[in-house]
C-alpha cells in the first residue's frame, strides 16, 4: 500500500521536519508540498538539508492543491489550519500540527489564542492512557504542542496511578530555539541567543499551560493545577522538561518508579532510563524518542521527573507521523526508525 | 592605599576570574599567584585571556607564598582551603571561594561534603538583609556558591517581607559549564554539551541545597524547605534560576513587586527589571550584576522569580571582591565597574 | 540477503556513528559490538542516543569476537587496526575507519604517524575518478580521513579536468569538535570550545596533509602541493572546507563550473548547489551528503571551492557504509537514505 | 580633563560596544546617546547589558544632538555617516565606525559600495607602520573594518620587512555573527547559525577585500593581490583569520618570526604568542587585544599566520577608542584596560 501525502507549511521548521521524516517512510508517496509566500520556490533553496527532495517546487497552500491525497499535514500558523481543514473531505486524514484543535474548553481557547474555537480532535499522544485506541481509524488528529508532549510524558504515569497531589505541580522547561519558529526577529538571532538563557511567558501566560492542565486532568480524573515556565536555551533543537509534584501520603520511591516503568516498559519511543542515568536532550535529537528519569526527594516530599524530547520530532512531526501510522493501521514505527544524532 | 593580594588556584576558572577582575582594581597590587600542579608555568599559557598578567609565573600554593599579603583569595577544591586558611595570620583578610566555611550546621556539612566541619565564616552576599554590615571589618569571608547566590537573590525579598509560604519552594537552575570547573571529563567535552541540556543532582542531592535553605531560613526566621534541581546548559557562563514559592493568603501582585523593589532599588549590582522585561544571562556575562524579574500566577497562587547572574563573577569572583571591598572599607564597586559583555 | 556485521570501537564517536547508520540498514544484522576499556557495559550507557540498541552489551575487541561476521568495522586508534586486521580471514570484508591503510608512501606514513607502515588498501571515496570500480568486490577498505574527504571532493574535479595549477593549493578547514574524538582533555571541554575558534596543526603538520596530497596527485597525474590548515569550530559535527587553487591560463568560469557539474551531477551524495546558494554544514549534519559551491575570482586568478560534510557521516561512518555497499554489490545508498537534520 | 562624547547608532552592536567601553573610560563623560527608529527608548531596554547606563534615554540621531561634544562616534549604516560628518564642526573629533571614509580609491569605493565616494580619513589602526603618528591630533578618523583589522595585523609585518611575495595572498576568516549586525534576518537566527559554519561573499566579492589590499599595499610599497573568503561561525563574537602568503627566496623561519616579533613586541594590544601556543578567539573576547601565531611551511613555501580579535572590540569599538586616545593625547590604553572574558 502506498499512501499519498500532502504537506503544507513546508518552508517552516515543522513542515520541514514532516518532510524529513516522510522522505524515509516506506509506505508513503509525497504529493503536494505547499507554502504561502514561498510558493514557486525550489524546496532545496528553503530547506537545503532535504537533499532527496531538493528539486521539488512548492505549490500554493490551497484546498485544491491539498485535496486528493490520503493524508494532509497542516503545519500552519494558529487559526489558519482550522479554516483549511474545514474544507477538506471527511475521508481524508487531516493532521494538524498547529494548536487549533487541541483544547476542549472554548473559554480556555479564546483566553489564550483570542480567536473562535474550532472544536477538538483526537489528541496525537498515543502514550497517554487509552489514547492509542482513540487514534485508530481517526481522520482528524490534533498534534500536541511540544511542551505539553514533554510535560505529559513526564507526569502522566504518576497521575494515572493516583500517586500525586493534584494542586501543586511545577513545570519548568528549556527549549531549543526552533520552537520559536523560522521567524526573522531580533530576539531570536544567533548573536542574541548563543551563550544565553532566558525565560518567557512567565506567570501562567504561556499558551501551552491549559493544554498541559487538560492532559493531566484527563489522566488524573480531577482538575490538576500547574505552574508552567518555559525558557529559551542556546541550542536549535530539544526540550528538557523538569516537572515536579507533591507525593500523596504513604507513597514510596518504589511505588513511583514502578508506576513509570509500568507505563513505559512496552512503549517503542518512551524510555525510563536505568536508575542513575540522567537524560540529555542530545540523546534524542533527530529522533522520535523520549527519555525520562525520576527521583523522589523525601525532604521536600516531591517527585522530580526530567524528560527530554526533540521538539520538532517527538514534539511535532514525529508524533504526527506516529499518530498517522496508528490511524491508518501501519506499523507504529514506520518511518520513525531513527536513532538520536549524537554527539 | 594599595592593598597587596595573593590568589591561589590561579589555573582554574574561579582563580582566573579573580585575577581578571583584580587586574582592573584601582586599589590592589597582585602579589603571589599560586597553583598546585601548574606551579612554575607562565600564566599566559594557562589563562591566555589575561594578557596583562601573561608573563607572571605561578608559584606553589603554600602558606609561605600566600602569607605576607593583605588579602588572600582561596580558589581551591573543597577541603583544601580550610587547611590553608587555618595557618594564615588572623589579621590577613582570607576570602574562601570554596565551600568549606559556608554551612553553619556540621551535620549538613558532613552529609553533603563528607569531611569534618571547618566552622562558619561571614557569608559574602551583602544584599541579604543585615549582611553588608556583617562584612565590614571581617577578616574571614565565605563566598557563597553560585547557585545559592542566584537563588537567594531571587527569593530573599519575599521571605524577608513575610509574603511566602515556607514549606513549598521549588528552584530549577540552568548553569553554564564553567560551573563544573576546568576538569578533563568526557561528559564535559564540547561534543557532549553543545546543543544539549541535562539535569544532575536531582532529588535534593546537590550540595547547594542546604546552603540555599540556610540562607532563606535565616531571612524568613523559620525553616524553609526547598526542592532544588540544577541543569547544565550549552553555554560557558551564566546561571538562569527560576524560583517559585506559594504566596501567603491575602498577598497581592503589588505587594510582591513592592517587596522586591524595596530590597533592590538601592543596590548597585542587583536590578529588578522594569515590568515586561525578562532577564537573559547574556546581559550579565562578565559583570558583577544580577538581573531579576518576577510574576504572580494567581491560578497557581505562586510567585515565579527569575534571576540571572554570571556564575564566575557575581556567583564567585565578583562577589568575593565586592565582599573584600566592604570588609576593607573600599568603595563597594571598586574593580567591578564592568558592564555585561553582549552580544 | 542478510549480512552480519561486527563493529569495534563502539564506545567512541566513529563507532557510535557506524552503529547509528547500521541500525537503519535494511540488509544488515548487527552482530558483535566491541570496545576496549568499556567491554561489559550496556551500550545505552555509553551511547544513549542509540535507543534501538540500548540493551546490547559491549564485548571485548578481540579477533575471536570479530571473526565470523561477513563484515568487520574497525573504529580503533591509529596502529591498533592494522594488528587486528592482519588476523581476520581474507574473505571477511574489513573496513578500517582509522588511518592505518590510507597512505601508499611508507615514508609519509612514518613521518606523520611514527609507526611501521601497514600497507595500502582500496580507498573508500567512490566519487574519485575510477574509485567506485576499485571498490567493487574489495575485502579490505581504508576509509578516508574526514578532512581529506572534504578536500578531495572540493578539488578533484578541477584537477581531473586539468584546469588547475598543481603547485599552489591552499586549504583551510573548520571542523566540529567530534573530529577530535571522545577524549577527556581540558582543551576540548565545552567551557573552552564554546564561543571560540582556534587553529591547530598549522604549517603542514597535520596528518591529513599527505593524504590530501596523495589523493589530489592521483587525480591530477602529477605531484600536487598543498598548504593545509585545520581549525576547530564551536559545533559538535560538520566540516566546512574552503579550498583554493590557481587556475591555468585560458580557463574560464564556465569551464570550472562545467567540470564540477560533470563530476557530480550523477552522484547520489555529492551536490553542486545552484549558483548563488552557499553551503552550510547544518544542511548535511547527520547525513551522508556533501554540498559544494565554487566561485572564480578573476582578480586573484583563483577558484575557491567550499565543501561541507558531516565529519562523522560522509567523513567517516557514512563513507564506510557506502563503500561496504559497493563492495558487496548492495544498493549504494542502502542504510544511507537520511536527509540532513536541520535546523 | 573630561572629554564629552556623543555616540550615535546606540541601539546596534557597534554603538553598544562603544558605550560599554566608554562607561569605563576614566577621562570621558558620555553625552548624547542617539538612535534612529529607537529614539525615545530607554537604553536598558535595547542594551540590557549596559547596567550603568540603563536609565539613559536615546535621542534622535541629528547634527544638533551630536554637535557640541568634543568627540562624536558614528556607528551608522554605510552612507549615513558621510552625510552627518560633513555637517559637524571641523574641530570636533569625528570617529566613523562605518566604511564611508576608509577607501582612498573612488573606483574601488563605488564598485563595492555603490554610492559616491566621501573621501578618505586617517585610518584607525595604529599598529600599522607610521600610523600611530598619523593619528595624533587627527579630528577625523576612519575605523578599520573588522576583517581588515585582523588581516592587516596578521600580514603587515611580513610585507613591511619585505619577506613576502605580493601576488599570492590567501586569507580565510571565520567571524562571529555579531559582525552581521543586529538585523532581523532569517539566515541569522539562532536556529540557523548554531551548530553551523557557512561561507559568504566568496570569489572576491566581500567589501573588505579592497580595504585589505589597500592596507597591505601601503605597507608593502607595491600592489598586493588578495584572495579573501569570509565565513560565519557559530559564536557571537570573535574573528579567527588565517592568512598565508608565499615567502621570498632565501627567507628563513627565523627571519619571519623576527619580523613579527619586532613589529609587535612593544605594542600594548597585539601579542605574538610564544612558539607552540596557538590563539583562540575566546582569549580576546571582550578585550581590545589581538593574539597571533605564525608557522613557516617549507613544503608549500608559505607562511601561515593566524590572528584572533574580538570583531566588536579591537575590530570596531576598541580600535575606535584607542585611536581617539591617540588623537587626543590621552594614554593609549585609557578605558581599554580589560582582559579577555574566558571561559
Amino acid at each position: 500500500m502506498t499512501i499519498s501525502v500532502a504537506v503544507s507549511g513546508a518552508s517552516g521548521y515543522a513542515g520541514g521536519e514532516v518532510l524529513r521524516l516522510l522522505a524515509g517512510h516506506p509506505d508513503v508517496t509525497i504529493g503536494a508540498i505547499t507554502a504561502h509566500s514561498n510558493a514557486g520556490s525550489r524546496l532545496g533553496e528553503l530547506q537545503p538539508h532535504l537533499h532527496g527532495l531538493a528539486s521539488r517546487i512548492l505549490e500554493d497552500t490551497t484546498v485544491e492543491n491539498l485535496a486528493g491525497h490520503d493524508v494532509v499535514f497542516l503545519a500552519l500558523p494558529h487559526g489558519a489550519s482550522a479554516e483549511i481543514a474545514a474544507q477538506l473531505p471527511a475521508g481524508t486524514v487531516v493532521i494538524d500540527a498547529g494548536a487549533d484543535h487541541r483544547l476542549a474548553d472554548p473559554a480556555a481557547w479564546e483566553k489564550f489564542y483570542g480567536s473562535p474555537h474550532a472544536g477538538t480532535w483526537p489528541y496525537g499522544l498515543p502514550e497517554l492512557p487509552g489514547q492509542r485506541e482513540a487514534l485508530k481509524g481517526a481522520t482528524r488528529i490534533a498534534v500536541p504542542g511540544c511542551y505539553p508532549t514533554s510535560a505529559l510524558l513526564a507526569l502522566a504515569p504518576g497521575f494515572a496511578a493516583n500517586l500525586l497531589e493534584l494542586d501543586d505541580v511545577v513545570i519548568i522547561s528549556a527549549s531549543g530555539t526552533s520552537g520559536a519558529g523560522k521567524a526573522a526577529k531580533v530576539n531570536l538571532i544567533g548573536s542574541e541567543v548563543m551563550g544565553s538563557m532566558s525565560p518567557y511567558g512567565v506567570g501562567g501566560g504561556h499558551r501551552h499551560t491549559p493544554e498541559i492542565e487538560q492532559g493531566l486532568s484527563g489522566v488524573a480524573g480531577g482538575q490538576v493545577s500547574v505552574s508552567f515556565t518555559p525558557t529559551l536555551a542556546p541550542m536549535s533543537r530539544g526540550i528538557l522538561t523538569t516537572a515536579t509534584a507533591k507525593v500523596k501520603a504513604g507513597v514510596t520511591a518504589e511505588d513511583l518508579r514502578q508506576a513509570w516503568a509500568d507505563a513505559y516498559d512496552d512503549e517503542p519511543f518512551v524510555h525510563l532510563l536505568p536508575e542513575g542515568q540522567w537524560p540529555a536532550t542530545k540523546s534524542v535529537v533527530g529522533s522520535n524518542h523520549a527519555a525520562l528519569q525520576l527521583a523522589y526527594d523525601p525532604h521536600a516530599n516531591r517527585v522530580i521527573v526530567t524528560c527530554v524530547i526533540d521538539n520538532l520530532t517527538k514534539g511535532t512531526a514525529g508524533g504526527a507521523i506516529q499518530s498517522m501510522n496508528i490511524a491508518l493501521g501501519l506499523p507504529e514505527a514506520a518511518g520513525l526508525n531513527l536513532q538520536g544524532v549524537a554527539p
